[in-house]
């Protein structure tokens, strides 16, 4: 009667808290992967195990899929509280951009390995990065074990990068041609914004995103001075201009959106763009409060980042989450807002989704990758449970994960690194912090 | 030259915050304490240490004075989660109210001891509480060895745990003599709220606050709920009503004031009073952002709390002070307030002045008690540090805490507790737990 199955790995004793279309839970659930993918999820008794290489127990744990931080700029794990608490032109003009000159190809890959190792670390299983020096963005997230869609910032002036804007195309061509096969890493197009890019690089980053069938990502509406900026240089608001050069489509992933009225809204929707909700990076910097729960209930597919380590300070899902679910019903006066369910969603399916993932991540499902974490619940803090949503959103922190696997393959075992030697990282990123500081001390004196 | 010290214990290799009234940091430093007491802050070089009992390597984590949470219901871990994402009079009504009928001195004890395990976990080395059963929480602080203000919640109708308002009254002035010699303890008067106590009742706790000098502790303008209904009882702000009754002095705490006007301000300073700021559990029930950056320009001393476990969903004092430095940004757009420094000094220095224990804790200075915790920075989300202060607020959470002293007693050490069985607790827990599920399902069925 019972499937006989020979997976390689077997996680028992756990709440499985699947994210698949009905937000299933199973209470003493088994998740088996063999290879790259799941390849059960269910109760104990419908199946027959035989010979499995690895059994987990996750000790009455909540297995849930990974996180996904659909925004961030991981490499910017350097200039972590560099400056805080200033105006935004303030920090990025006298503190992050003279920062930024010193950025090359190996600082990149470090800032992007202490990244990964903190997300790794804190149960996220996939992020989507926009930086200079995406190749080692890549590469490092290979060599970390992790999932990521990457993408080459573009915009109208000279990168430290590449140089000229035509070099930007060519580079972030070469990037889709080295990774397009490749099991963790996918590309993206990646103009900055409305604001940093003319309209003929957005047309020709629209057009790469159509001919190679991949997402274009960008920053959109972040700020009232960017609204006010291109409703100046173009007679409309942010997103209404990228309507008009037919840029948005169900590829794109807007990021921030927090300056949107009801028609960007109306337009993102009918377009099927997607959008990355970052509240955390939009309160720190006063940029204001997205209004999500309007743009999900039009339909528009809202997924969760943390932004960059400089504007947060961390890179952890679960406060993200929690901020989420707590800053819309705030702002709204009305606590049934944004529910434990519906964030956790935005962090899991949904943001899978707006990553064009959705067959790849983002779920516990069969032919789905592995890309599963297991959260540790005999803590004070998580105990007792009456809700296992409520206390993913509500009561968990990043370090709560003592498991990580990522597309079949464990990378987190009792709250340790197994694909990162994290002492080495840690003790590369001091080299390059002293040298920052030691710049801003030329700097400021 | 030197000074010679032989302390009970001594912390050497620690970025030590003092606290103390210029903020001071010292890079390399050293803390001694003998007995209860802090003996000596400062360089190594500055003295010679012979014979201490022990050294406490902190490996160039974070020395710092234990975090204050200035308003909690401890023993509400018990209903953690039980129901979230609801108006407030469903919550209370539907859920906690049924559930607390169920409560007893055991419970509390228990639900008690479960927050003190969470709290010390996470750098807390001191609460003050508001519920029922209050020696319960005094005798579990006291085992756990954590620093706390009680007080029996007093309000106009029967009271679960002494009955009848005077029985109330009783009982507090028990709970005063019980514990007026404690080292750890120390007793409040805890009178609900303005639209729970009566004129009478209110006048009756300022006369006692005065007659013992202890604290009032009272929730306060926390929703417009409230506020409308005290000004169509009394036909004045609750601000101005407690006022009027000559209630507010520079004993009181007053919880939450979200909704305070200029004019509320202007009282609350003119009277000396004290404020406890809650963000998250305001975010999470909807009840509004308070005007905090507005109360302390006033001049009014505001401290930090979490509010009870069952609307946060934790009690850890790291998160609550990233929220506060986020959300006052976002809500006036203004990146420059609530810096980390400031937010600090409320979970320290100023919560203990909030709870009129100034001269006890709050700070690293000579003389005072022995609360002194040490942050871990070396992981992933703490690298690389340029700023002290804007790492504990806006990159730590409770999690990165190794060591917990209090009143010079080490009661956390390498993040296990040292004074509490937890196993024995959390499942002492999800018995209560068990029972609290299924009379729920009586209810709801």
């Amino acid at each position: 009667m019972h499937r006989i199955l020979k997976p390689d790995i077997v996680i028992i004793n756990g709440i499985v808290v699947t994210q698949d279309s009905v937000g299933e839970v199973i209470e003493n659930g088994v998740v088996c992967v063999s290879g790259e993918k799941i390849t059960y999820v269910g109760r104990p008794d419908d199946i027959d195990i035989r010979s499995a290489d690895r059994v987990i127990d996750a000790r009455g744990g909540i297995v849930m899929p990974g996180l996904i931080n659909t925004h961030t700029h991981a490499a910017m794990s350097s200039f972590r509280g560099l400056a805080d608490d200033l105006e935004l032109m303030d920090w990025l003009n006298n503190y992050i951009f003279p920062a930024e000159t010193q950025l090359d190809y190996d600082n990149v890959y470090t800032g992007t390995m202490l990244a990964c190792a903190e997300m790794m670390l804190s149960g996220t299983t996939c992020f989507c990065d926009m930086y200079l020096f995406e190749d080692a963005v890549a590469e490092a997230a290979r060599a970390a074990g992790m999932r990521a869609v990457v993408g080459e910032v573009l915009y109208d002036f000279d990168s430290p990068n590449y140089g000229s804007l035509a070099k930007g195309f060519e580079y972030t061509i070469d990037l889709i041609e080295k990774w397009h096969a490749d099991a963790l890493i996918s590309v993206a197009v990646e103009p900055h914004s409305p604001y940093l890019c003319s309209p003929e690089l957005l047309e020709k980053a629209a057009f790469l995103s159509e001919k190679y069938q991949i997402p274009l990502i960008i920053h959109l509406s972040e700020t009232t001075e960017e609204k006010n900026t291109i409703i100046e240089r173009y007679g409309r608001t942010p997103v209404a201009h990228l309507a008009e050069i037919d840029l948005l489509s169900p590829r794109v992933l807007a990021c921030h959106c927090v300056v949107v009225d009801d028609n960007d809204i109306a337009l993102l929707k009918q377009r099927g763009a997607n959008v990355s909700h970052n509240p955390e990076s939009n309160m720190k910097l006063a940029s204001g409060i997205a209004p999500v729960p309007e743009m999900i209930a039009a339909g528009i597919c809202v997924g969760l980042g943390t932004d960059g380590p400089a504007s947060n300070n961390n890179l952890d899902m679960f406060m993200e989450m929690d901020t989420a679910a707590k800053i819309h019903k705030v702002n709204l006066l009305d606590p049934t807002v944004m529910d434990a369910r519906m964030v956790l969603k935005m962090a899991t399916r949904d943001a899978a989704r707006a990553l064009g993932l959705e067959n790849v991540t983002g779920s516990l499902e069969v032919g789905k990758k592995g890309d599963i974490i297991i959260v540790d619940t005999k803590k004070p803090h998580m105990t007792p449970m009456y809700d296992v949503f409520s206390h993913i959103v509500y009561s968990a922190s990043g370090s709560d994960v003592n498991t990580v696997l990522i597309n079949g393959r464990l990378v987190v075992e009792n709250g340790q690194l197994l694909t990162i030697n994290i002492n080495e990282v840690m003790s590369g990123m001091q080299v390059m912090a002293d040298k920052i500081r030691r710049m801003h001390n030329w700097q400021l004196n």
